[in-house]
């Protein structure tokens, strides 16, 4: 398990995995201010939306580590790290608890207050991490021992917690003893799969094997993939999923070859309000990423671009949708309907626990 | 239509497109003598198995540049271009055809000489652009005004003569006025789709937009394919096709989307010894061309890598080969033998014309 980030309790300070560094360097950086943890995740050294999330909770925390410092400073880092990443969804809801700790204990005295947004930070670190041993454990009673799986893009540990969403039950087999081989599509044309998945797993321990994407055919065709497992931006209420793309195209290969397609991605990804994937807008993405994608131009001056961030995979093509909450199988509506009118009453009837 | 190289009558030389330069800039280079050509070759500077075979024959030619040269300079060039890519069937056959030449006119005067060796490279240049010129004619058949093409990899001008195999229809019709839009997979991973084909579409006029190979199911998806065309490396006798890697998932993805998947090439890809793709061996190349691509290492140390150069598109998923002597329709079997024997019957019944 990789997390992005490590809580050092005794220096009272965030050691951040230097994501930009990777594949050919693993550099974790001490964070000692908000501003570093602001500057960190505005320079994408730390990237995911929940890992995100974590190192923002964490770098308000790193505002009492000056012994002159109060709920002020802790207010101003709030403000601070609110102005990163401006769409981040998961950033904006850490801060939101950090905020409503801060408010609880502003009047208390400064030990106590380091003590509850420490706990708070830890919280939401701990909810992120169990979600995707939550979500490893679901994948496992799909993937089993000896599985050769295909996966696509980066969904893994260092974007999140530590478990990932579809590399979770990769990692989480290693820690039970079941052995699953990964095929790592290197995922154009930002290569998360080759810089980021693939270290990933072969820190991990897993077996892998990189390939190109326009390889995932051919390696179906020999018979060497039992299972693909992707991650999801988004899951519509019909079931469609978008994902990076090349999700769909690999939707339509396995389904070709007669092998399983699985989504794995919390309950949080579900967009309950998109009635189906042909709702969602495709974001369009810089040409550059495609010609001038690592250091040098591959492509000729003034050719057209075509460059889509996502793809829609059909409900039809998706062979279960694992949650966090359970896994999903088909017929897709009524299975997120009913996961829907769970989750309201869980909201309307809060657990005592 | 772009050469990969001009015989300049007036210079007595070759002016050589450099296509290591491409598509960054289009640069020609002057050459002089069979040396000059022979590193050039080497070099790949020129590339592509046609293109290569021209390029040797005019390479023999400019042995009697100098005024002081005989047949035995003209021999001497012989063994040395042979000599500079080991596997290239165009480069033998066509330096047999100049040896051939150089032998009937040994005796000949020097000027006599001199111009039937140059005759004869023209003549192997003119029958490459013919069948060129002849596979567009038979793909503008299939491929109708106003249609939307994706192709993979490069099969254009500057390996051939001109027209290129997959790439003669959109040239040929730019010719006729036939407007093709072609979508332009990047072909990973060396990236000849992005490199060489969109450049010389570029250059040709025809209308054409690069995507990542990752990207065609969603253009597919979208409508927006009218029909898939590639090249091939070999055909085998039952129609089996083996290909740049990413051929046969386009296949696939193409017979999803009830899109017309055809093959363009000339009818000396056919191996009619071959019985079928799985008697076809995939050859592995190395590593590195998918960890350290662009010039930047983009994977981590230590990570396995599996790189096969070709993959094979079963008949059944092929619409029609369309080749220099016509177009092929299913079944295969049967389509491929009567090609036989009609090109059988032909050598053994030399023409008159």
């Amino acid at each position: 398990m990789i997390p992005p980030l490590q809580w050092n309790d005794e220096a009272f300070r965030v050691d951040l995995l230097d994501q930009t560094r990777l594949p050919v360097e693993e550099r974790w950086i001490p964070i000692e201010t908000p501003e570093q943890m602001a500057e960190a995740i505005r320079k994408l050294r730390v990237r995911g939306a929940p890992a995100i999330g974590i190192a923002a909770a964490y770098g308000v925390v790193l505002a009492l580590r000056d012994p002159g410092a109060g709920p002020d400073a802790v207010q101003q880092a709030l403000e601070q790290l609110r102005q990163t990443r401006p769409t981040a969804v998961n950033l904006f809801g850490a801060l939101q608890r950090m905020e409503a700790v801060l408010k609880a204990y502003w009047q208390a005295d400064r030990e106590t207050l380091k003590a509850q947004l420490l706990a708070e930070a830890r919280a939401i670190e701990a909810e992120d991490r169990e979600a995707g041993r939550r979500l490893g454990a679901y994948g496992l009673e799909l993937l089993k021992d000896g599985m050769r799986v295909l996966t696509h893009c980066h969904t893994g540990g260092v974007a999140t917690s530590g478990y990932g969403t579809a590399l979770a039950p990769f990692i989480l087999g290693k820690e039970r003893g079941v052995r699953l081989e990964a095929w790592v599509d290197e995922t154009r044309p930002l290569l998360q799969g080759s810089r980021i998945t693939a270290w990933e797993l072969l820190k991990a321990g897993v077996p892998a094997t990189l390939i190109t994407d326009s390889m995932a055919a051919h390696v179906m065709q020999q018979g060497w993939v039992d299972a693909v497992i992707v991650g999801a931006d988004r899951i519509a209420a019909n079931g469609d999923v978008a994902n990076k793309i090349g999700t769909y195209g690999l939707a339509v290969l396995a389904r070709a070859h007669n092998i399983p397609f699985y989504v794995s991605a919390p309950v949080s990804t579900i967009d309950f309000e998109t009635p189906s994937g042909q709702a969602i807008v495709i974001e369009e993405r810089d040409p550059r990423e495609i010609t001038h994608g690592f250091g040098r131009q591959t492509a000729p001056d003034g050719i057209r671009v075509y460059n889509p961030a996502f793809d829609v995979t059909p409900a039809a093509l998706i062979t279960a949708i694992i949650t966090d909450r359970g896994i999903l199988r088909p017929p897709y509506p009524e299975a997120l309907a009913a996961l829907r009118a769970q989750l309201e009453a869980e909201i309307s009837t809060p657990s005592t626990t």
